[in-house]
């Protein structure tokens, strides 16, 4: 079993190589099993252990019946600090502690990069908040959008992936302040606030409105935690 | 194949949230194949394909002849962010960018949380990088142990997991700028500054020092890039 394992470990990479090299993109179809087979000269089942090893780690996707892809955001693990594993106690505070240190940059950036498409996506998720909450729809998908907008409009692809931190911050964020959850009226003005700084292109102000929103995110968990003890 | 592949996946899911519910922590053992047969109801074949994935995730590590056991850094995935599927051609100036971010609002943290034991190993790392220049001896490693330490002087386990991207971004910067590596003399200033705000209990000062040092890197990546132009 172990030198097969080994085998398949080494396959795995070799494949990962190979998307590299030939520069294969999101999307792009990986050569065929038995083509595999004959090119790295092993058996189809390694090809097959290799390839799930891949998928498992998200740098390949098998559609059934159409093949093996590459996957959107190759080697992009689903939540890939692992905090899944960390104690729940004190998570929600760390990852606002966390968003609080990498946010209001990400925001600074943004509004001196923002392509005018950027900017069209965020007016048209700040509306899509807006109507939610007047509908009182829960808003915390289109929350997450909201702030995964600005990470790509800050043109990095590194902070453009930080996001699942942030990403699960706020889901957490929404699973564990359901009772002090900010009304919808604060909401609405922090990202509004947001939008505006980006719009009119003044990095230390979005900086600014970051940091206000996510203090007073923080400032919620904490008395809650304090409530707690 | 395909169900096959959905029960190990399912099974896999299964057993993380054992080691969730169960508490297991880094190091601690997994239940053997056959136990985990009986418990789950599943053919060993299945626990096995199982295990494999949980490996190639970095949730458990076989230790040969030994058994199963919790990672050091559950479901910490090398290289997290898939930068090594990233377009070279900018990511060092991406890496310093994030780093940017990131960095000085970690290392005032770390002036206001540091303990005697981190500011012991931060000095001793300080020392290390220095007999190492002085000796003309590589001290990639021991510069990203330096930064590793302030990072987990957070007390943080969000920022101390989001170290990885540092560290890639250090290496990626060490092999890239050989030919216009920062002078010892360089690195034994910001790296000394830096000890020494923190050691002081100045958050605001370890901020700037930390910055003053990215900065000075990131000049450095950018004279680089416009050299290839």
């Amino acid at each position: 079993m172990y030198d097969k394992e080994i085998l398949s470990e080494k396959v795995a990479n070799t494949i990962k190589k190979m998307i590299i090299d030939k520069k294969l993109k999101p999307g792009d179809k990986l050569a065929n099993e038995i083509d595999l087979t004959n090119e790295l000269n092993v058996s189809r089942s390694t090809v097959r252990e290799a390839i799930k090893i891949l998928v498992s780690t998200n740098i390949l996707e098998v559609r059934r019946g159409k093949g093996t892809f590459v996957s959107e955001n190759p080697g992009l693990y689903k939540d890939p600090l692992g905090v899944c594993f960390m104690d729940k106690k004190n998570l929600l505070k760390d990852l606002y502690e966390s968003r609080l240190i990498i946010e209001p940059g990400i925001c600074a950036l943004a509004a001196i990069r923002a392509t005018k498409g950027n900017i069209l996506q965020l007016e048209n998720s700040y509306i899509n908040i807006k109507k939610e909450i007047l509908n009182n729809i829960d808003h915390t998908e289109t929350d997450i959008q909201f702030h995964n907008i600005i990470a790509n409009s800050s043109q990095n692809p590194i902070i453009n992936r930080i996001l699942p931190i942030i990403n699960e911050g706020i889901q957490e964020g929404y699973k564990e302040t359901k009772d002090i959850r900010e009304s919808g009226d604060t909401v609405l003005y922090h990202h509004g606030k947001i939008l505006e700084a980006i719009k009119s292109r003044n990095p230390e102000l979005a900086r600014d409105c970051m940091t206000d929103h996510l203090s007073y995110g923080m400032e919620q968990i904490v008395v809650k935690l304090n409530a707690l003890k």
